[in-house]
């Protein structure tokens, strides 16, 4: 996609689509109770809010916790803020969300959503039915991930990051070299017969794997039966990106 | 949207994002079991697909059976068809979707997904924080909508097309003049303390309530609250499109 056009696209989204439901400061912007701020979250009280001096606002100090802020300045230039802290964030959800490297308008849906439903750590993988461009495409930067993952928390009125782990070995590669740092038991999502249909509410923490859009080969499969559970979420065919936010849901 | 965009958004829709993962034939194009395909299906399989004659295509008829048919014929011009229907298509979710018109970008979203995942009718509705301009966008044309219906199936590999009624009228009339169509008990996504939490695992018909990106005011939840349960998927804000998923998940 050209630069223009991406462009278009990041201001179309964060315009008119992500709602900034907390505005989330830096620990570094937030001084003796008082924060100063600049740039899109400045336009975005101001031209999207529409807010004036002396209102309030939901803020969040990233890493920390959320409160409000009332807005003691606010001009062409910059948004001053006094801001209390007195909530904890959202509880996170139990889970390492292990993801084939989607092509990049889906990873994008896949990471923000995702955030917003509270996942903590991401690990994308390669396997045999991966585009290999999708390792070098702009949604896989790590700035790009960075801006998915803070709208995510904006959109849930959450503050702690997600990690998110981009493996592009071969998929043998990463069972030997990542698999075992993923801890809690596995569940793969992959319809097959045989394969238990997706648990419903689960309390423990838990390592959901999905695979790319054409499926896991047979090979794969075979080394996925022996490290974890085969789930699958019945006869319908779905977007990666709607997939994972059916099963996250589904499973907590 | 200028109509240069939105054609070159469809076609990258059509293109990159929406998997066909069946080909949906009208009733009438099949004869004898015989189909002739041009246009957009027929540019898929040969161009997406890459498909050549001999090959075997997962079909289905619209309001009919789904099947498997072989390529007897493929060029420039058309794609031509033997089919056998040997299957009946997933079964429906029972659940008649209400939700608050939405923005176009996240009603596009909000219907093809839940026509993915099962849904058979969509009702939407005006209330206060309804912006009056969704109902005359684009995307809330009967074409655009039914597009949206049709990704939806061919992603799924479903036949049933959905119903999609839209309901401009104000809300306390749409309480009146179409609430008592809705027949099933009613669940209302509408967090706030006291909501009980979004049950799981639901096997009767119900009528799912959704509201719009801002919530609904307090004089409609009033109102709502003596037409059903409120309900709740936890402390985090999702969009619109995201919660539809994951309700739609977590209920059935």
């Amino acid at each position: 996609m050209p630069a223009t056009t991406r462009g278009r696209a990041g201001l179309f989204l964060y315009n008119r689509r992500a709602a900034m439901n907390v505005l989330l400061l830096e620990p570094d912007e937030l001084r003796d109770g008082h924060a100063v701020v600049r740039g899109r979250r400045h336009a975005h009280v101001r031209d999207v809010h529409r807010a004036t001096v002396g209102a309030s606002l939901k803020v969040g100090v990233v890493g920390d916790r959320l409160g409000s802020a009332t807005i003691v300045a606010l001009d062409d230039d910059h948004l001053g803020l006094t801001v209390v802290l007195d909530q904890d964030p959202p509880p996170p959800l139990p889970v390492t969300l292990v993801v084939a490297m989607a092509r990049p308008h889906s990873l994008r849906k896949v990471v923000q959503q995702a955030t917003a439903m509270g996942v903590k750590r991401f690990v994308l993988f390669n396997c045999a039915r991966v585009e290999q461009s999708f390792f070098t495409a702009g949604a896989a930067r790590p700035h790009e991930l960075a801006e998915e993952l803070r709208l995510g928390l904006e959109q849930a009125r959450d503050t702690i990051l997600p990690t998110v782990e981009v493996h592009p070995q071969k998929f043998h590669r990463f069972l030997v070299d990542v698999w075992p740092s993923l801890g809690a038991p596995a569940l793969i999502a992959h319809p097959e017969p045989g394969a238990a249909p997706c648990p419903r509410g689960l309390a423990g923490p838990t390592t959901l794997v999905v695979g790319p859009e054409g499926g896991f080969i047979p090979a794969e499969v075979e080394r996925l039966r022996a490290l974890g559970t085969l789930i699958d979420l019945g006869p319908r065919i779905l977007r990666v990106e709607t997939a994972v936010v059916a099963l996250l849901a589904r499973l907590f």
